[in-house]
């Protein structure tokens, strides 16, 4: 049993990503302090985060318009332009970051691509995540990005078509329970399961189901031996 | 001489786009009027757009946010919460119009569907291109949405290899010389050029090319019959 083409989350699977939101949302708070308490301030972010995905989906940009939504709400429209201003440059500042790997994550990759084709297959925006992955140095790694609205089952069926994969021999590797495992297993196709400390609430599942159709690794460079022992590797 | 893939561009070739960016300025030209005069509000918020593109890419949430700053520029500040908020609401707008398909449209698209695969090539935001394909009504002639940061010639090489299609059987059809039509012709493909009115002056041409190695129809209703003149129908 072989595979033959590996599909990678990014975001807290292959580099950092929920630390960069969490201090993002720290400087938020304090930017509107004067305004409102931090608690106050958290679950007013929280609703109109979610309350805004249908509209404008994943991603930083979508994540600013929010906080000033949020601001506009909480100092009941007496918000200033150049606070506005500060929350436009905040995303600016989140969207040129550098991009920081998770421990293993160059090393592993390097020994995969030898063996495998490799895509990146995450949701967001299109441009942040393409500029990601070229700040990350890992872009020669991969021959594709596939960037999706949602990852479910079908979405995942529709990405084996298209690279003419039969879902016996589809591995995705990624954090999220609901996001990177379960619609795969739906799918026909493998998936390793790599927990990580910072999966977004909204990602997380309200109890993890039992493990009988994915693995589970503890970390990332874990991946060439589990596949080995899988019976998986070339 | 065939074609085994028609891929189509969507704003201002399918559906109305350019008005709906026209209106938009329109609205928000009227809010910050008590700022700035018209004019200077235009070139201000020009200005902004082309600097953000390569930070916020190409859509709806791009635009706001450069609304937004024009806006509290013009105001040196002043700016109310109240104006910003309204100016989110007018991009949540724009994301939620009906979507309204151009002059003879559906019926080439129903006719070239039952003969040919058809994909939708687009830049913009992911999430805001599948939406409105599907509220086009046309999903379901589409095989497939290709949403891209960059039309040149290396994304329509990418398309042409991960669709395997030779460039010599591979037609794009858009109203942009520049991201339709030139890039296409020197990745090897064919290209028809269907001019709007709405073209946005980023994506137009200083001077057009002499029409040696595209073809060029007056509207997308008389593609049919341009792909017969050509030989390139089944």
């Amino acid at each position: 049993m072989l595979v033959d083409l590996i599909a990678l989350d990014g975001d807290d699977t292959l580099w950092h990503d929920g630390v960069v939101w969490t201090v993002a949302r720290d400087r938020f708070r304090t930017l509107v302090q004067r305004y409102s308490n931090g608690a106050l301030v958290d679950s007013k972010l929280d609703e109109i985060e979610v309350g805004n995905l249908a509209h404008f989906g994943y991603g930083v940009k979508g994540f600013v318009l929010s906080m000033i939504e949020t601001a506009i709400e909480v100092s009941k429209g007496a918000v200033t332009g150049l606070e506005v201003q500060q929350m436009i440059d905040l995303g600016r500042e989140m969207l040129a970051r550098p991009v920081q790997l998770l421990e293993g994550v160059r090393e592993t990759i390097e020994r995969l691509a030898s063996v495998y084709p490799l895509i990146l297959l995450t949701k967001g925006d299109l441009l942040d995540q393409e500029t990601k992955l070229a700040r990350s140095g890992l872009g020669d790694f991969f021959s594709a990005v596939e960037v999706v609205t949602e990852k479910n089952q079908e979405t995942y069926a529709r990405v084996m078509r298209r690279h003419r994969v039969p879902p016996s021999r589809f591995l995705m590797v990624g954090n999220s329970l609901r996001f990177d495992v379960l619609p795969v297993v739906a799918a026909g196709g493998h998936a390793v399961y790599v927990p990580s400390e910072s999966t977004w609430a909204h990602e997380r599942l309200p109890d993890e189901p039992s493990e009988t159709t994915y693995a589970r690794i503890d970390r990332f460079g874990d991946l060439p031996r589990w596949l080995k022992a899988a019976g998986l590797s070339a």
